[in-house]
C-alpha cells in the first residue's frame, strides 16, 4: 500500500479474513468513529470455507484519518480479525502497461474506453513483440516499445519488458491479445497484476487456436475468457466470461470474428473491475463485487 | 409482522431508510451484542434519492432475542434512522395462492419447483376461471377452486376469490398466466404481494396480444416480465425479465412457444426471491438482492 | 425409411452428398414436376469439405407420387448426386421412450411439452432404474417401466431395456437425466437416436459431477449440452447448448438450481429439432435447419 | 442495379415475389444451366403472406453470363413470378457516409472494423455536427466534413449533406450516434439506405434519452436497436436487436455505459449484413439471411 499521489475523494477498503462474528460492527464503528460516509458496501461470505469478503468504499470528506493515520488505526483491527486488507483512494491514478501482438482490436478498445473515461489509470506504454500497433499508440500519445520475441531471445526480452515496466511503476499488466507465454519469472513479479484475454470459455479449449478447436468440437456457442494469469497457462482466477451463439454456418473465419466481439468485451470488464477494487482473489478464484 | 410460526433457524431483517452515517455501524452493533452469527448481508444505496436499503440474514443459535424481544430492542434504533422495516423468520412457510387460465405452463412449473424444494412455501390452493387445470392441482394434492369470471359477474367473482385467500391466510399470490385483470380495489388488499408474469419485455407490447405486437413490430428478440401487481395494468415494480432471439423464420406461434420458456423463468424467479425476502420496492422500482 | 403411417399433410425430404453444380436445379426441378408445393427450404454448404446438405418440406396436397413412388423415382436422382438422403412424414408420429434417474425436472418439462403439442410423438414408455417417477408417469398414462441397475445386473437390465425399446418400435431415446451409462452395444442399436443432456457445457466438464468441477474451477457462466449419444461419453455430436451466469455468491446448490432450467431447455429443444427432423449429423457435428 | 465496377468472383441474386410453385426449380435450373456454382442458399416463405424470399450466391468463376447478359436473361423469368430483385457483386466495393455527432464510441468501432476488412466498402467521408471526431478520422485517412446543425440552418445544413452525398456517390448511410433527426426529405432519397442505432429495445422507450427512461421504469434489461431509417421515428424496420442485464445498482451513467457495448455490435452487425446483402425489407419488418 502506497501513500495516495492525489487527493482523493473516496477511499475503498477491501477485506478478507476468517469469517466470524464482530467483523460487520467493528468494521462499521470503527468507520462511523472517524466520520466516513459510506457510499457503496459489498461482502461475502464463503460459509463452506468460512471465509469473510469486504469491499467497503467511503467518502472522505468528513472521514478525521489521513492515510498514514488510517492505517496505524486499522491495524489492530485488522490484526484482531486476522485480514488481509488494502485501502485504495480513488485519487489514484495506477499506471497501467498493455501487451499486444498483431490483433489490434482490444487495444483499439481499451484505448478509446480509457479515452472517453472508463478507465482510471495512466497508460504510460504499449508493448508489443510486433511494430504493427505504432501508429495507434501514437494517436493516442502513448509510447510504443517493440520488444521483439523470437525463440532465443526470450530471457532478454524480458528483462528489457521488465525494465520498462519498473522505470514507469507499472502497476497493471494487460494482455490484450498478446500472443507470447510470460515465464513464470516474470509473471511471479505481477500476482493478481496481469489480466489476459483467452479466446475460448475456460477451461474448454485451453492452448493455441481455441476457435479452430471450437469449430472442430461443433459446439453452438463460443466464448472468452479474462483471467489473472498465473504460472499455469490459461489456469489463473477467471474474472469474466462470455459466450456468442454460432451455428453450423459458421466457419473458423466467423468464430474469429464473432469472438473479436467477446474478446473486447470480458477484457475491457476485468481492467475496469480491477481499477475500481471491485475484484479478490482467493483459491484459484475470484470475488468481482460489482 | 407475525410471530414466526416454528423454530427457525435463520432471521432475515429487511430496511430502508434515509441514507445517513452511521446506519451499519448500529445494526451491526446492535446484532452483534445479540449474538447473531451473519450469514448473508447486501446493502444498497440510492445516492442520488439518499436512501439506504439492508437485506441481512443471521444464525439464530446463539442470538439472545426471541420475535418480541428482537421487536422491541430493535425498535429505537429503527426509530432513529426513520426505517421501514421487518423480520422475517426463514422457518416460516408462508401460504401461498396461483391463479390460472387455461395455459398451465407456468403452474406446472411452480408445482415442481414446490416440489422439490426450490420455494419454502405452502400452496394450499389454486383459483382459475377455467376448469382445465383440476387434474394437475389434484395430483399435486392441491384444493382447485374453479371460479368462473365473466362480464356480469366480475365483482360477485373477487369476492369469492378474496373469501378463500383470506380463509387460507394468503401472503402471496401468484398469477400463473391468470387472463382476468385484477379490480383496484382487490390488487389495493395486497400490496407487494400478488406477481404477475406479462408475456412482454415491458414496457413494450402493454396489453392484450403482446407477442402478435412483437410479430408485426418485427422485432429481434422477444421478452417476458414478472413483477408486483398495482392498479396500473402492466405497470407495476419490474423484477425480473428476460428475452430470447427470434428471427423472420418465427411466426407468432413460433414465437408463442419461444415465449413459454421465458415466462416459467422469470415467474419462478420473481417467486422464489420474493419467498427469500429478496425484494424490496420502492417508487415503482425494485431493489432485488441475490 | 418406413411407409407413413397416417395420411400425411407434408413431407420432408433430407439430403447430404458431396457439393456439386446442379443439386438445387435438380431437386427443385422434380419437385416442380410432381406438383409439390414447397413450404420450407434450407440447406447449407460445407465449403471446406465439399458437402451440401439441404432440408426441404413441401405440401403434399397435389403433390402426384406417393411414398413407394417417391422412393423409386428419387432413387436415380439420389443415385446420380451420391445422396444420403430420407424422407418423413409429418403425419408419422415416432415411438419415443424417456429414460430418467432420480431428478425428475427434465422429465416433468418434456411431458408437459408433450400435453400441450410441442413434441408429435407418442410416449410409451418411461424407462427408470429409480421408483420414483411412476406418479408422474401415470398421471400421464405413460406406463412406466422401473428397470434396476447395479454393478453387477447391468448386461441383464440393458437386456430387458432393448425388450422394452423393440416391443415399442422406440425410434428415439431421450436420456432425460438418465444417470446410467449406455453401453457400447446399446448405443450402437440407435446411431443419432439416443439423445442425452449433459450438465455442462461440453466439452468443459465432463465426467461426473460437472456443476462441483465448475464451482472449483470459479468459472462466471454455467452450462447445459443436449447432445446424440456415442460410444465415447459426452463427445456425441452437439445439438444444442446454452450458459447462465453465476457469480461468487452462488454455491453448488445454485448451481445446480440454475442449471436445471438450462438442462430443461437443451433437451426439449433437441428433440424437438429431432422429432421435426431438422437435425443432420456429419462428422462428429450437426447441421441443424432452424 | 449498376455494372460491376470491379472484377467479382461471386454474384448475390436477391428475390422476393409472391409464392408459387415452380420458382425454387426456375431460379435453380436458370443457374444451373449458364454454369453457376452455387456457394450459399437461403431461403424464406411467409406462408401466412403468401410471399417468397431468396438469396443465393454463386461462384462467378464457370458463370457464362456477364452483368448485361445477366440482367437480360434473367429478367423474362423475373417477370413470370413478378420478382423484384436485384443482382450484386461481390468485388463491389460501394461507398458508404457515417453521420456521427460527439459520442465516438460506434464511429471508433466502425473504422476498426473497416481498418481489419470485417466490412466490404469504402468510407470516403464522415459527416459530423460536431468537430470532435477530425482527428479519429484523419487517423483513418478519411475526409471530415464539420456540418453544424442548429434550429434555424437545418434545410440548408442537409443541402449540403445531400451534395457531399451525390459527390461521393454514397449508397450506403450509417448514423452511427448522430443526433440530429434527418428530414423525411433527406429519408425519401435513401430507402433501405440509412441505418441508425438506436440505444433502447425499441419499441420501447423511443425518442429522446431512453437511458435515462429506461432507469426510470425499473427495466432488469437494456437494449439498443439497429434500424433502418424511415419517416416515422424510431420505426422503421428493425435489423437486429440485443440486450444487457442491470440491476438496481446500475445509474444512469452505468446504463449509458452498457449500453455503448450494445450499440457498437448492433450498429456494426447491421452493417455488415447490409454490405453482404443479406437483408431484405418487407412490410415495415426485415429478413435477414445470416
Amino acid at each position: 500500500m502506497t501513500e495516495p499521489a492525489a487527493p482523493a475523494k473516496t477511499a475503498i477498503l477491501l477485506v478478507d479474513c476468517p469469517d466470524r462474528k464482530g467483523i460487520v460492527a467493528s468494521i462499521g464503528g470503527f468507520l462511523y468513529r472517524h466520520g466516513a460516509n459510506i457510499l457503496h458496501a459489498d461482502q461475502h461470505q464463503d460459509n463452506k470455507l468460512g471465509l469473510f469478503f469486504l469491499r467497503v468504499e467511503w467518502d472522505l470528506a468528513e472521514f478525521d484519518l489521513d492515510w498514514a493515520a488510517l492505517l496505524r488505526e486499522f491495524e489492530p483491527l485488522a490484526r484482531e480479525f486476522q485480514m488481509r486488507w488494502r485501502i485504495e483512494y480513488s485519487g489514484d491514478c495506477p499506471a497501467v502497461a498493455i501487451f499486444v501482438s498483431r490483433e489490434q482490436h482490444c487495444l483499439v478498445d481499451l484505448l478509446h474506453r480509457h479515452q472517453i473515461g472508463e478507465f482510471t489509470c495512466r497508460i504510460p506504454l504499449i508493448v508489443s513483440n510486433h511494430p504493427d500497433a505504432r501508429a495507434l499508440a501514437e494517436f493516442h500519445g502513448i509510447a510504443y516499445h517493440h520488444v521483439p520475441v523470437n525463440g532465443s531471445n526470450k530471457a532478454e526480452a524480458e528483462r528489457t519488458q521488465l525494465e520498462l515496466m519498473e522505470r514507469h511503476s507499472i502497476q497493471l499488466i494487460v494482455l490484450a491479445r498478446y500472443m507470447q507465454i510470460l515465464s513464470p519469472d516474470f509473471v511471479a513479479r505481477y500476482p493478481s497484476r496481469i489480466i489476459n484475454v483467452h479466446h475460448s470459455f475456460l477451461p474448454a479449449f485451453t492452448g493455441a487456436r481455441p476457435y479452430h478447436a471450437a469449430f472442430e468440437r461443433g459446439v453452438k456457442l463460443i466464448g472468452a475468457t479474462s483471467h489473472y494469469v498465473t504460472e499455469a497457462l490459461d489456469d489463473g482466477p477467471i474474472i469474466e466470461q462470455d459466450v456468442a451463439r454460432i451455428s453450423h454456418r459458421d466457419q473458423v473465419a466467423d468464430l474469429v470474428q464473432k469472438g473479436r466481439d467477446l474478446e473486447r468485451v470480458v477484457l475491457a470488464r476485468a481492467v475496469r473491475w480491477h481499477l475500481e477494487h471491485r475484484i479478490l482473489c482467493y483459491g484459484n478464484k475470484t470475488v468481482v463485487f460489482d
